[in-house]
């Protein structure tokens, strides 16, 4: 099988397959163009006749329930990601398949870590196809490199949602790693010495995969309260020593940053917003996990305090800086997707309003709407940007994709995107002619913050002509590129080969862009 | 179009029709013994593009959001009884229907209650052509004597879900009654003037209709919390002056009975369940809402209280009773399927562990399992039970149709089920020859306990042991009925017309029995 066929140019200029790993997808049209036409995928119908009549589904170990669940060649096998770079139970799953000699499996989980790094001799002996999921470090370095047999299928978490939901990807076996579970398979994150929040991103593995296995290594007696993942959707459950390692849910970036720089960013977007009149009483915000956006987050707290206002809401990625805007009583919910630190953690098992919710609940496009649309400012970052506001996630400007897209396109979807950016990284310009991979189109992004400047999407008119005469350092784009420039030159052309290893989706599912694999 | 035809006669000896209302059922094939083949239903999928941007989906009216959702005739309307007697709803829809000319719509409650009676003139003009649903009181009188244009279906509240989720039955427009939502759609009935507890039994509609409507007099700043609906399966929300009357969801039924036979009924319940070792450290049971069943839950409660026990769970329809032991810590939860009080009510709203189930996790028999098989003890009434223990829960030996399924069938999986009846009501012999009509086989109950003595179904063998020599009155089913008749007298057949009114489908959507018309 070939890894990719027929390309053509898609709505936003860039060359795309459309047939994928012997499959056929569609194109991407512009923003808001494509219309699902089918119905929500449906797996087979279950009956309580072939479960055990006392609800006990526990079996005695990773390999015999996935032996039971009919692993085979080629199937699909599904992981979630909430405990980041703690994840135990992945690299074990392959170890089984490659012990029975199971080929050409495609590993579809919502994200993968270095410390899955384990796993690219099981891609290169053919026990994996290939994995469509966000990668972060090695996986994408190996996939950018073309080391992977399949064709790598970049997802945002509402689309990967999506994409089972469409029936797009069908699961055949999910395998949830969860701190708590009952013998009947209701599972948490909340408790448990390896409680990790929530369990989110396998909720749409639960509801749509053919067989489920949830593996714990705190089995509790029933019921599992709360049971963010449904007993209902579960066939086997698996007790195991150490579910995860709840230290290594923390990232590096989970902290304020230091830097005087990126300081003077996030000031620069905390006045932005104010100025501009998006903050309020009852006003709702996404930041992300990033040094830059955690100072964002606090900035915006201080505007709150000095207003005597309430945030209504804010959407994370949460960690210690969030829940002390909750617990301060600065923001009424926390509506969060994953626990970044220990904390986060806390907070969501003890505060009623620390909600934990999905990527359905936030995230899929093809729903009858979702949270991220209601939130009024995001903060998100970006590898490139470039002149006409497109933006790239997943690439560096060599090329190499060592990043997953996360929630990030789909919370391009709040009412005002505003992306803070230094002007270069490693003299290295951060603002381009055009982007290496293009993850979100340009009318998506509003505002770009630099240490050097403001500049606005001339599509929101509304913005520029609120922030006139404000005092705030409003340049145009392309004035804010010249800039870098003249510090750092202008930057090469990078040279990528033809063959592509990567495709990105947008949040409906069509193809956005390729990643071409890199010359080494 | 024929009501019905094909009839053949099922597993359990009863005549039904293959082909109801122009469709194909399928006849009862015996306990565990249907599989269905097909898959999981699946509506159109839909897109956030033709969903409004700002996420506010509030219509001016429920006739506008009604004719939104493309309301014409033949169509599918769901509704559901968490108001119970107390519902405003329902009679609003198809007065619109009326209005707007619409005809031969089905109505598809979770169950119907005499506030509905207005209905009836709705079902005779051709408006509604017929209710698949539990019928509670006047619509099932009517059902009775023939009155109805399509042929009823009863279903269970697991059946209905099933039937949902299964495709069997395609829900147009789910209207949806909602004590608090907001403009997005998410809901739920513990908060509000109206608040009747939770919406369980709408989930499957929200889920698998292709329009949703949530209704509501106190709409809040999203996000509503806790979102027991979630506004990503919602089309329209509108808001109305009154959504409910709370103090209507009691019904007469939930005090601790006070007749003598009653209580006698109760005690030797709990003194059998105590001697046959059912009640242990870690327990559960489930007991319905009637009189004899919420003594039976005090006796229980003593019995915990005294060994210094706690129970693991009560599943409920919650009221005063089962709250006072959750707040005494004698049950650490509560899993509610429908709140029967407002004790009921404040007690889901304020303790964590009071919590909310559905048709789906509790009961839904096309599943990987449910909670209802989970529960040790469960304790149900019946309007007659037979000498082979086959139990009738629907129709009065006097053929009248008048009460709905309700759970009962569904809560016949758990451990041991227990009917404590009485001997017999207004002279009227409760232990029959044969049951008027057939819900439940009698291989699902275990033990008839009466105000003379108890009967164990002999497949309970180990029950039979446990309580010999017990102390415990302990007699045949064939003795019992005769102590009955001697004091009564046999009872005459009643004659029933030829002409079916309504089936009664298993918990696994297969025929089991069908309701003939009464002769006036």
């Amino acid at each position: 099988m070939k890894k990719y066929d027929k390309l053509v140019t898609n709505a936003a200029g860039r060359i795309v397959p459309t047939i994928i790993n012997g499959e056929e997808h569609i194109p991407f049209k512009g923003v808001g163009k494509h219309r699902p036409t089918g119905r929500r995928y449906g797996p087979k119908l279950a009956s309580c006749a072939d479960y055990p009549d006392d609800g006990n589904k526990e079996v005695e170990s990773l390999k015999v329930a996935l032996q039971k669940a009919g692993l085979k060649d080629g199937m699909t096998i599904s992981t979630h990601h909430h405990f980041r770079n703690g994840d135990l139970i992945a690299n074990q799953i392959f170890d089984i398949a490659h012990e029975l000699g199971i080929k050409e499996l495609r590993w579809y989980p919502s994200a993968s870590f270095p410390c899955q790094e384990g796993l690219i001799k099981y891609l290169e002996d053919g026990t994996i196809n290939r994995i469509e999921g966000s990668m972060n470090g090695p996986l994408g370095k190996f996939t950018s490199e073309g080391g992977m047999k399949g064709l790598s299928i970049l997802r945002s978490h509402g689309g990967r949602y999506q994409a089972i939901q469409d029936g797009e990807v069908k699961i055949d076996i999910a395998v949830i790693a969860a701190p708590t579970a009952d013998f009947f398979g209701n599972a948490n994150g909340v408790n448990g010495d390896a409680a990790c929040g929530l369990l989110g991103f396998a909720l749409g593995d639960s509801q749509y995969a053919e067989r489920v296995i949830v593996v714990t290594d705190n089995l509790v007696p029933f019921p599992c309260v709360p049971w963010q993942i449904n007993g209902n959707y579960v066939d086997y459950v698996v007790k195991v020593d150490k579910v995860g390692l709840p230290e290594r849910i923390i990232s590096g970036t989970t902290e304020i940053t230091k830097s005087p720089d990126r300081l003077l960013i996030a000031e620069l977007t905390a006045e932005f917003c104010e100025k501009a009149g998006l903050i309020y009483d009852g006003f709702s915000y996404q930041a992300g996990a990033g040094g830059t956006a955690l100072s964002i987050g606090n900035y915006f707290g201080d505007i709150l305090r000095k207003n005597n206002w309430k945030a209504r809401f804010i959407r994370a990625g949460s960690n210690q800086y969030p829940v002390e805007l909750l617990e301060e009583g600065l923001v009424e919910y926390i509506l969060d997707g994953q626990t970044f630190d220990l904390e986060g953690v806390r907070s969501m098992r003890e505060n009623p309003n620390h909600l934990d919710t999905s990527p359905f609940t936030s995230y899929n496009y093809h729903s009858k709407g979702n949270f991220a649309q209601l939130v009024d400012i995001v903060v998100l970052g970006a590898t490139e940007v470039d002149v006409n506001f497109n933006a790239n996630v997943v690439t560096h400007s060599d090329g190499y994709l060592l990043h997953g897209i996360g929630g990030w396109q789909n919370c391009l979807a709040a009412k005002t995107t505003i992306m803070p950016i230094p002007l270069f990284r490693d003299r290295i310009p951060v603002i381009r002619d055009e982007v290496t991979t293009l993850c979100a189109p340009g009318e998506m992004i509003d505002v770009i913050v630099t240490e050097r400047g403001i500049a606005i999407n001339p599509l929101r008119q509304d913005l520029i002509e609120k922030t006139k005469g404000m005092g705030l350092p409003i340049k145009t784009i392309q004035e804010l590129k010249e800039e870098a420039e003249a510090i750092c030159g202008v930057p090469e052309k990078i040279e990528l080969s033809d063959e592509i290893v990567s495709v990105i989706k947008w949040v409906d599912g069509t193809v956005i862009d390729s990643v071409r694999k890199v010359i080494l």
